[in-house]
């Protein structure tokens, strides 16, 4: 049986430290709240000081640990073992992160962004537990994707694959953060589905969705209502339309066995799913829908920390067999 | 140094059967119409004979050949080695194909779709030699794909990846051959070009391609005028636009280092590509979008012979290899 890992996972609300058996089990785990003016050196300090407490909690020691996965919260450059930048905290550039980890833990390291992270961790620990191929997508603040294909992250040239979150969906849509619009993230992520909320409203739809101050109006408000609020239930209906749309062009292309979603606008089940199964049929070949699987993500707001145990566990174990 | 391998196409238009090295060289080759009549019993004859004509003109013979690949023009069920369906013949529901080629030609055998073969053969002798990840997408009666990834074929979890042509770029668009409105093969294809040329002829537009007879205009005919007929010019580049947004949305998913554009349609050259690789700038990320190259195919109406050979010395070797 292989060693425990150490995992850790550099999140927008978290910074995260644990162990984890092959299993998925966690011995231990330590987490705090980022602080979003934290340098990369102060981040990399609070997550050892966590790793110690969670190790400790595990009764292993660090002797024990085969390896060490980190969960990063931006895009990285795969091959070289360095972040590209931090979707959440300044400073990020070009950071060594992988040997950073390696040095400090004493062990192999292996680092990725957190979708990537969060699909192998669904695949190893979650809902697509057995599944060889499958596209995971998070839809939070942003909408971010991994895939996992033959077991293993595929990562693609500049590892950079997985972006679903920038397909076109809506022409002629709200701007982007990326610039353009009309992207799948405009449209269905968190900040999307509130700004939809509050476009109806402003233009004077009746909904119980009226009574919560507008500022504090959230994604989660509309997932809320959307069991019985009509002006809630048609936004969540077009959010999953417009993920069935991006999805149903990934799995045309991916013909995966499963889609997993993942993410704080996961939370709100069946009021998002259905309609995306429903998009997804619809617009998908009968050969890729057949047997496909739609469903939330099981890890929660453990993904990034259960998808860094994975890759220690599945990507890191099998760099070192191979060198 | 591997053996040569024996090709067989199986194509709308032809039959062929050659003898290919692993560098791709063809030491012999031979072909003949495919009569749209013919049983699955009778193609595999004519394949046969066209093989032994093939393998006498390369100077080898059956005893130096390593393996035998078929490229298939139709969906299959590529771990049972059976044809689904053929696009252009009857009775090919479930036709055990790879055995059948394994048993006549007394070789280890591989069997694939032609959008897969042909990707496999740009990648191993065409406009993608060197490269990793490849979408290929093949443009003429209808529009398939292929993804080659991390050198061998990606083919999903039922056989059925790749599956660009079906993927919506043109919400309330003409009724696709899927039963489906607005598909990239509804509005891109040949038939779909040729609509578009005809349906702006009878709404009165001006246009060169009014002196051809209405049923005898062909995507052929829009993409020669391009160069100078305004109607024309705008059709192509709207044809660009639609590829380049499905493109898009693959390239942001799989990041390759190439997208290789085949079949009839392509050989529209720049008039086509330019405009598609500016929508494909446009819709993608930039990290995808980089180093990303788009160009057409160099293996034209040997796409699936050289893909067949591809087959046989890349994945059928392999095969062999690992049992």
């Amino acid at each position: 049986m292989a060693a425990p890992a150490l995992a850790l996972d550099i999140g927008g609300t978290k910074l995260a430290a644990g162990v984890v058996t092959p299993t998925g089990e966690v011995l231990g785990e330590s987490r705090e709240p980022t602080d979003p003016a934290s340098s990369p050196e102060r981040v990399l300090e609070a997550l050892f000081e966590l790793s110690e407490s969670a190790i400790q909690q595990s009764g292993a020691g660090w002797r024990e640990l085969g390896a060490v996965g980190v969960s990063f919260g931006g895009p990285v450059d795969f091959p070289a073992g360095r972040t590209v930048r931090c979707h959440h905290l300044p400073g990020w550039e070009g950071v060594p992160l992988r040997n950073l980890a390696a040095e400090r833990a004493g062990l192999p390291a292996v680092m990725d962004n957190d979708a990537n992270a969060a699909a192998l961790g669904e695949t190893a620990f979650g809902a697509a537990r057995g599944c060889e191929h499958v596209l995971y997508l998070t839809v939070s603040t942003g909408i971010g994707g991994g895939l996992v294909l033959g077991n293993r992250i595929y990562r693609g040239a500049n590892s950079a694959a997985g972006e679903i979150g920038h397909t076109l969906v809506a022409p002629g849509g709200p701007e982007c953060t990326c610039g353009r619009c009309g992207c799948l993230e405009a449209v269905a992520s968190g900040p999307g589905i509130a700004r939809a909320a509050l476009a109806a409203l402003e233009a004077g739809e009746a909904s119980t969705l009226a009574r919560i101050p507008r500022e504090a109006l959230t994604a989660r408000h509309v997932a809320e209502a959307a069991k019985s609020d009509s002006l809630a239930t048609r936004i969540m209906d077009r959010v999953g339309e417009y993920l069935g749309l991006g999805i149903a062009a990934a799995v045309n292309l991916m013909n995966p066995e499963m889609v997993v979603i993942g993410g704080g606008v996961s939370e709100a089940g069946d009021v998002l799913l259905e309609p995306v199964r429903r998009a997804v049929r619809r617009g998908a070949v009968p050969e890729s829908v057949r047997d496909l699987r739609i469903a939330a993500g099981e890890l929660r707001d453990r993904g990034g920390l259960l998808g860094a145990a994975a890759l220690a566990l599945r990507e890191g174990i099998q760099r070192t067999g191979r060198t």
